[in-house]
């Protein structure tokens, strides 16, 4: 269900962008700062510049967890924003959680039901009964961590179990295993091409959601190049800071957006 | 410095409890649900009932996100209160959590700093950058995952890379790498007594949180017999519904106790 939206929305848009909002209130304009609600009317000003270029939204949970309890009642009121003005875009908690399945329970809860998200991402580490509680949830996506954009991915992800790496047999276990109710994603980075490319062959015409273009060194050529499916869609390239800090951020995601279209 | 307060406890109670303090709305006594802050209240009569007997409380942090923004207000009180009446007892917050740099630092400023917490539970899977904001913080103490006590752990964690199961690579890099701070523990469920021996012989005196006793079927005895230090210390015994849940939690609490000491 999430994934036909996103599907619907990225061509309706013929983009590829999700915009990270990972808002931190010591870097938003000071003319937000004096607000009351100063990290909801920065969000809601992002959301309404550069809704039209964009299939999704992603705010990092801990950047509002650290500003708690304020800053997740603000996460609250940006998410039943975007679904009150904007319901055809896409959002995406990234929270990266995982836990035994009385405790993800609750995070399904937080996360789904309390504000609102369509879709989370998750840490495969603890194995299915630990995400059993979001998988089991048809109508929203879970978007699982696969190889990530940073550098220590390396540490154990690249680890050789037998002759393939360990993201590859989590690549496998999601596509085989997880995907069931037809309501699984995948997290690669941007700054591993190579691994992109071997992640598509096995996943489909699954959605991957694509962090580490920009500042991280990753390309969104490479992305295309390497991620896209036959049906030349099936990528979300994040970006976070290089839009919601820009001087101009709908000129930033138009940007990107239009970037995107020669792709297609 | 959370280590030696941990052992200094340790010493004192000899005791390996811990209480999980996965409180559920819900699930408390009536009297408490009258109340204007029930989450706290009912946490605040658990703690002054069987703080003698115990050495960690650790709330799991999901409880408190799904009923948000109060829960984090009640789970943010409950810290308080231990740190100010009890404050030899280590505080632990059960929230798995790893992401990259920038976003690990805001989790680490909402758990560390904000809500007050003495140690954390981590996920190993994105890797060191992704935890180095919490490991670079000596006054504070970084439990990792290692082998978890749930049936799913056998996904990922039992794959073998060349000859030895991917939990005990973790936990080698744990102890090798990772703990240059001496304020690393890990992880390692009491369901898997063997795999609990073969950590310990790793980790010389790190001492390890170890949930699964009880309901989900691990045995304090086998705790014992695999998880101790040379010096008969180094585990930290998670109960959670077991305690909380019991219709006199005092005496629970000094039952786990007194079945500690016939080991030390």
């Amino acid at each position: 269900m999430i994934i036909d939206k996103l599907n619907r929305r990225m061509y309706k848009t013929k983009s590829f962008l999700c915009v990270g909002l990972d808002t931190d209130h010591k870097l938003i304009p000071k003319r937000f700062r004096k607000l009351k609600h100063p990290v909801f009317a920065f969000n809601k000003w992002i959301i309404d510049q550069t809704h039209q270029y964009v299939i999704a939204y992603k705010p990092n949970i801990a950047f509002y967890e650290a500003a708690s309890p304020k800053g997740l009642h603000q996460l609250t009121r940006t998410v039943s924003y975007i679904r009150k003005h904007y319901p055809d875009i896409v959002t995406i908690c990234d929270a990266k959680r995982a836990d035994i399945g009385n405790s993800s329970e609750r995070y399904a809860t937080a996360i789904f039901d309390k504000i609102g998200f369509d879709a989370v991402t998750l840490n495969p580490y603890l194995g299915y009964d630990s995400l059993e509680p979001f998988l089991s949830r048809k109508d929203k996506a879970c978007i699982i961590l696969c190889k990530t954009s940073n550098p220590g991915s390396k540490d154990f992800q690249d680890l050789l179990v037998g002759l393939i790496p360990l993201w590859k047999v989590v690549a496998k276990t999601v596509v085989e295993k997880w995907n069931t109710n037809n309501n699984c994603m995948m997290v690669v980075g941007a700054t591993y091409p190579a691994e992109l490319k071997a992640v598509r062959k096995i996943a489909g015409d699954m959605p991957f959601l694509v962090p580490g273009v920009g500042k991280q060194g990753g390309s969104i050529e490479d992305v295309f190049n390497n991620g896209l499916t036959a049906k030349k869609r099936g990528v979300i390239i994040n970006s976070s800071r290089g839009i919601i800090y820009a001087d101009d951020p709908k000129k930033e995601a138009q940007l990107v957006a239009s970037s995107c279209k020669a792709f297609m």
